[in-house]
C-alpha cells in the first residue's frame, strides 16, 4: 500500500477542521513571533537570531539548545502543511524570506547547523550520540521537503539537498568517512523523504547505512567518545538510543520513546523501500512488543519520566506515566507506515487510538496550552509535592515554556488528511473516519470520495463514491476492533461485513458509478475495558470507552478522591452530545459508589466503610484540564 | 508518668531477646571494625581515623561526611545499652581507649567535632543548618549518657559537659551569642538526657533555647546564609528543617522525618521537664496529623524519597513509600515520650505498631542486612528500571553501604527494656508485652514483676507480680487498640477489663502480695485492616493484621503479579506458629482469587477474565525479604 499526499484530502471535519483552523490561525503565527524574540511573556527563542549570525549579518553568541535549529524547521514544516491546505501569499513570504537567510547559513560544503558554524566550529560531527547534529538536519529536510510539495519552490529544496550531500560525504562505508549515526534518529525518516521527493538514491541508501550501522560493533559511540575528551551524557546505556543491538536484532521497544519511534519510522519507511523482510519481522517484533506491552489505553508510551524512555513490559503507572505527547505522534508515524507495509487494521487501530486520545490530550482546547506529559491519573496534590512527580502537571503549560511538544502537535494536526487513507493500484483503503473529500485516480478513473460523519460521536459514516467514470476497483472500509457490530449498505442494500473482512478492512469491491453511495453504520455503545491481568497499576480497575475515545472523570464533574469511586461492570450509561461543553464532546453519565466518610478521622480501621450512590460524568479524556484544576482518573476501580 | 531505666529491665524473651543478642555478638563487633578501616568489603570509615588525627596522633585529611562522627558516638551508645544489659570486660576496655582518644581530639574549649577541627578550623559555628555540627554533638551527648549510666565511668560524661558547656557559650540570648539551632534536630533531646544524668539546669535551658529559637523571625538561617559566601542547600524550604515556623506553630508534620521526630521528642521532654502546655498542645496536634494522616500501618513515617520527607496528608504510596528505618525509631522515640506525657494507649499502640512492623523490617533475620527504605509493595522490576524508585530495594543491604539506619537499630533493640514500662508514684504502666523481669521500688516495696508470653505471637500474657512486701498500687495493662476481646484474672478471677479500663490501660488497684499472678489475655484473631477513604494509594485494598503483627504476602509464598490477588473479607485464615519459618513466625494461610490468564496477549479487552481460588499465605511484614528476592504487597485488593 502507498501513502497519499495530503494535497489529495480536503478536509471539512466538525472535529478536526476547527482544530486544524487553530494551528494556522493561531499557532503559526504565535510560534513565528516567538522565533523572532517578538512574543511579551515568551522566553526568546533565538533561533533565526542564530541563523544571522550564522550568515554574518548580525553579531552575537549563538543562544539555545544544541537542535536549537529544529525550532525553526518544525515551523517551517508546519508551514509548508498548512500551505498545502491552503496557499497564503503573506506566510509564504515571511517563509522565503526565511529561507533565503537560511540559505546564507549554510557553509559552502552544503554543513548547516548554526549551533556549529556559530559556537562550535572545530566540534562538528565529534559527538554524534549526544549533539543531535543529524537529528536537527533530518528535520530541516523533513520542512523543506513539505514546503517544496507544498509550493513547488526548489529553494529550499536545493539547500536541503546539499546539506544531505554533505552527510553523504561524510557518513558511509568508505575508508576515509564515518561509520556512524545519529543518537536521535530522525535522519533515516528524513532521507527517504528527500529521495521520495528527489528521486535520488543516494539519500535512500545513506538512510539504509544509518540503519544499519546502528548499535553494530565496534560501537560507533564508544569510538567516538575515546577520540572525545569530555562526554557528556556519557552514563547513559545505550538502549537509551536504541543503539543496544544491530537494530534487526532488537525484539523490545527500549530506550527514549520519542527516538525509538522515530527510528522504526525510518525502519519501516526502508522496508518498504528495499522490500526488506529482515526489517518487517523486527518490526513486526517491536511493534508486538510496544503495543501488547508497552503502551497505555490512550496510546500513550514511554512509561518513565527518567530519559523519557520505556521501562520493562507491563510497567504503565497512571499517575507517573510520562506518555510524552512527541512519543505518541511517533507512534502515529510509524503506525502509518506499518499499515504501508501490510494492509492490517491492527496499525490503523493503534493509530486512532493515540489519535483520539493520547495526542490530542495534549493541546488544550483553545491551541494555546500544551501537555509534555500525558498522565491517565492526577491528583494535584502530590503533582505539586512529591519530587517523583515532578514532570506531571496537573495543568497545562504555555506554548513558550516548551519547545518540542506543540510544534510536533501542530504539523501532525495540519497534515491529518495523509493519514486517513492508503492506496494501491486497485484498493482505496480507508483508515481514519472524519469528514473529507479525496480525490485519487485509480482504475483509470478521476476518483472523488467524500466522507461525511460525525465521527467521533456518531456511528455513521457516509461515503459518496464518485469516480468520473465507472470503474472497478476496491474500498477498504477499516472495521475498528472496539466496534463488535459494524453495518454496510451500498447503494441501500446491506452487505455483510464478515463476507468481505479481511484484516480488519471490509473489501467492497465492485464497478464503482459516479455518485455511489456506501453507508458504514460504526455502533459505539459505551464499553468497559479491562486491562491484561499482568498489568498491575490497573488491577481491579476499568476504563470507560466509548468509540475510539477514551473517557475520564474529571473532579469538575465528581468531586474530589476519584480513587475511591467505583463502577459496576454493568452500569448503564447515557451517553449526550453537549454542544456547548468542552467545544462539544459526548459525556458519559452513569452512577457508581462512594465511601461514606467516617466520623473520626482513624487512619486504620476494621470498620467497614458504607458506600452510597453517587452520579458520575465521564468526559473524553483528551479535552480534560480545561477546566478549573483537579483530580483526573482514568481508571476507575470495578464495584 | 516517668520513665525507667533500662537497667530495670531484664529481657528473656523468645521474640526480642535473640535480636538483642545478635547485636551484641555480631553488630557490635562488626561495626567496631568497620569503624577502623579493617572491615574486608567494607568501604573504610575513617571514623577513628579522624578522631586521631585531630588528636595530633596521625597525619593524614580527614575523610568522611561531615557528621562522620556520629558512627562512633552511635557505636558508642550502643555499647553502653549492651553493658546496662550485662558488663563485658574485654569490651568495655576497647571503649574505654576509644573515649580516652575522642578526649584527646577535644579541644581545650571543649569544642569536639574532627571534621572541623581537622578540616574547617576557621568554619565553625558558621553554617548550622547544613553542616550538622550540633547534632554531632549531640549523638556524642547521648552516647556520654548511655556509657556512663550503664558503667558509672565519669570521663566520657565529662567530655560530654564540656563539649556541652562550649555550646552552651556559643549559643543563648546573650548578646555576643548565637540565636540559632541545628539543621537537625538532636542536640534537643541529647541536652536533656545530660541535664537528667548531671542535674545541670544549664543544658535543660539550652535545649529549651534551641526549641524556642527554631523558626523564629528573622530566621537564623538566613542571617547565617548572609553571612556565609556559599550556599550548599539554599533551595530547600524551611519546612525541610521544621524550621518554617515557631515551633508551637506548627501543626503538621513537615520536611524530612527524622529530623521531624527527633524535634518533636526534644520538644516532648521540654513540655514534660517545664510542665510546657503550649509544647504539649503543639505536640498534640502534630501528634494527630502525623499519625492520623501521614503514617503508614507499619508506622512507617516520610512518605517521599526526595528530601526523605513528610508530603501532604494521606499520600502514602505503598510502592514509593520511603519510611526510612530511622525515622520509625525515631517515630518510637516520640511516641514513648508522648506516653511519658499523657498516659494514653495510643502513644503506646503507634510505639508498638512501629516496633513489630516498619522498623523491625529494616534488619534481617540474621543481623547482617538493612533496609533503609521500607516499601509496603515491591515489583524488583521496577525497583531496577524506574529512576523513579531508585530508593526503593527489593533486598537488604549490607550494613557497610549505609551508616545511619543500621547502628539506629541497632541502639533501640539493645535499649528496647526502657520502652515496657512507666511508672509514677502509685503506678507501673506496662506498655509493651514480651518477657522480661522488671524491678523497681514501689509504695515503699521492691517490686519485682515477671512477665512470661509468647507475644506477639499467642495471646497470654502472665504476670507474677511480687513486691517484697504487701503494696498498694495500680498495675496499668495496656490494652491493645487491635484487641476487641481482652480479658484478664487476678489470681485466677476474672475482673472485667470495661470497669478498669482508663485511656487504653485496664488499671488494677490493690494491695499486691508477693506471688501475686495475673493473666492477661489478648485474643488476636486474624483481623481485615481498611484504610480511610481519603487514602488513595488504598482504596478497595485491605491488609491483615494479627495481634501487633502486619502481614504481607511474599512471591516465595504466592507466585508473582500480587496486585492480581484478591481476598475476601470473609476469608477464614488459619494461623500457625513455624518454628523453621523465618527463625519462627505465624502463618496465615486462606484462600484468594487470582485473573485466569488469557489465552492471547491483548493489552485492552472488553473480556472479562476468569477468576480462579488460590491458595494464599501470608507471613509477618518484617519477615519479607528474607528469602529470594520477589515481589511483596501489604494492601491487597478486596474480592
Amino acid at each position: 500500500m502507498k501513502a497519499i499526499s495530503m494535497k489529495q484530502v480536503h478536509m471539512h471535519d466538525e472535529f478536526w477542521s476547527k482544530r486544524q483552523q487553530l494551528v494556522r490561525d493561531v499557532v503559526i503565527p504565535y510560534q513565528w513571533e516567538v522565533l523572532n524574540d517578538r512574543m511579551p511573556g515568551a522566553a526568546p527563542s533565538h533561533a533565526m537570531e542564530n541563523f544571522r549570525i550564522a550568515a554574518g549579518e548580525a553579531e552575537g553568541e549563538y543562544a539555545g539548545a544544541v537542535f536549537q535549529d529544529t525550532d525553526f524547521s518544525k515551523w517551517l514544516e508546519t508551514v509548508g502543511f498548512a500551505l498545502s491546505l491552503q496557499r497564503d501569499e503573506a506566510l509564504e513570504r515571511i517563509a522565503d524570506e526565511a529561507i533565503d537567510l537560511v540559505g546564507r547559513a549554510q557553509q559552502p560544503d552544503g554543513y548547516l547547523n548554526t549551533y556549529f558554524t556559530v559556537k562550535k566550529p572545530d566540534g562538528k560531527w565529534t559527538n554524534l550520540r549526544d549533539d543531535h547534529e543529524l537529528y536537527t538536519a533530518g528535520h530541516f529536510i523533513e520542512a523543506a521537503v513539505a514546503y517544496y510539495r507544498a509550493t513547488g519552490k526548489r529553494k529550499v529544496l536545493d539547500i536541503a539537498c546539499s546539506l544531505a550531500d554533505c552527510i553523504a560525504a561524510e557518513f558511509g562505508a568508505g575508508a576515509t568517512q564515518r561509520h556512524g549515526y545519529d543518537g536521535h534518529p530522525e535522519i533515516e525518516l528524513a532521507l527517504v523523504k528527500l529521495y521520495q521527493s528527489t528521486g535520488n538514491r543516494t539519500y535512500l541508501e545513506l538512510s539504509k547505512f544509518f540503519v544499519d550501522e546502528r548499535g553494530r560493533q565496534p560501537h560507533f559511540f564508544d569510538g567516538e567518545q575515546q577520540a572525545r575528551t569530555e562526554s557528556r551524557f556519557g552514563q547513559r546505556g545505550y538502549d537509551y538510543f536504541q543503539s543496544h543491538l544491530p537494530v534487526r536484532e532488537q525484539t523490545t521497544a527500549e530506550g527514549h520513546a520519542v527516538r525509538a519511534v522515530y527510528l522504526y519510522s525510518g525502519m519501516a519507511d526502508l522496508a518498504a523501500e528495499y522490500d526488506d523482510r529482515s526489517l518487517l519481522d523486527a518490526l513486526k517484533e517491536l511493534w508486538r512488543n510496544t503495543t501488547r506491552k508497552r503502551m497505555y489505553i490512550t496510546g500513550g508510551i514511554g512509561s518513565s519520566a527518567y530519559e523519557e524512555r520505556f521501562t520493562v513490559d507491563y510497567d504503565l503507572p497512571n499517575e507517573r506515566a510520562y506518555t510524552e505527547s512527541c512519543a505518541a505522534i511517533g507512534l502515529v508515524f510509524w503506525a502509518n507506515r506499518m499499515l504501508q507495509l501490510e494492509a492490517d487494521g491492527e496499525y490503523a487501530d493503534v493509530m486512532e487510538r493515540a489519535l483520539y486520545n493520547g495526542l490530542l490530550s495534549g493541546i488544550s482546547l483553545d491551541g494555546t496550552k500544551y501537555f509534555y506529559v500525558n498522565p491517565l491519573e492526577v491528583w494535584p496534590s502530590t503533582c505539586e509535592h512529591r519530587n517523583d512527580m515532578n514532570k506531571v502537571k496537573g495543568t497545562r503549560q504555555p506554548w513558550f515554556a516548551c519547545a518540542c511538544c506543540p510544534p510536533n502537535i501542530a504539523r501532525l494536526l495540519l497534515s491529518l488528511g495523509q493519514y486517513m487513507y492508503g492506496v494501491n493500484d486497485r484498493e482505496v483503503y480507508v483508515h481514519l473516519y472524519a469528514s473529507n473529500t479525496f480525490r485519487h485516480k485509480i482504475a483509470g478513473a478521476e476518483l472523488e470520495l467524500v466522507q461525511q460523519t460525525a465521527y467521533p460521536w456518531r456511528d455513521k459514516v457516509l461515503f459518496s463514491v464518485s469516480p468520473d467514470r465507472p470503474a472497478e476497483f476496491t474500498l477498504a472500509l477499516r472495521l475498528p476492533a472496539w466496534c463488535k457490530n459494524p453495518g454496510i449498505t451500498v447503494n441501500g442494500e446491506p452487505v455483510d461485513p464478515a463476507s468481505c473482512a479481511e484484516r480488519g478492512y471490509a473489501k467492497i469491491t465492485r464497478t464503482w458509478q459516479p455518485g455511489d453511495k456506501v453507508e458504514l453504520t460504526l455502533p459505539m455503545p459505551v464499553e468497559i475495558v479491562r486491562s491484561h491481568p499482568a498489568l498491575r497499576a490497573n488491577a481491579g480497575a476499568i476504563a470507560v470507552q466509548r468509540g475510539p475515545v477514551v473517557y475520564c472523570l474529571e473532579e469538575a464533574d465528581n468531586g474530589a478522591n476519584l480513587r475511591d469511586v467505583t463502577l459496576s461492570r454493568n452500569a448503564a450509561f447515557s451517553s449526550d452530545y453537549d454542544p456547548s461543553l468542552l467545544d462539544g464532546v459526548v459525556t458519559l453519565k452513569t452512577t457508581g459508589w462512594r465511601s461514606e466518610m467516617p466520623a473520626d478521622d482513624e487512619l486504620y480501621t476494621t470498620d467497614v466503610f458504607g458506600r452510597r450512590q453517587v452520579d458520575l460524568t465521564a468526559i473524553p479524556y483528551y479535552a480534560w484540564a480545561n477546566r478549573e484544576a483537579g483530580e483526573m482518573l482514568v481508571w476507575i476501580r470495578e464495584q
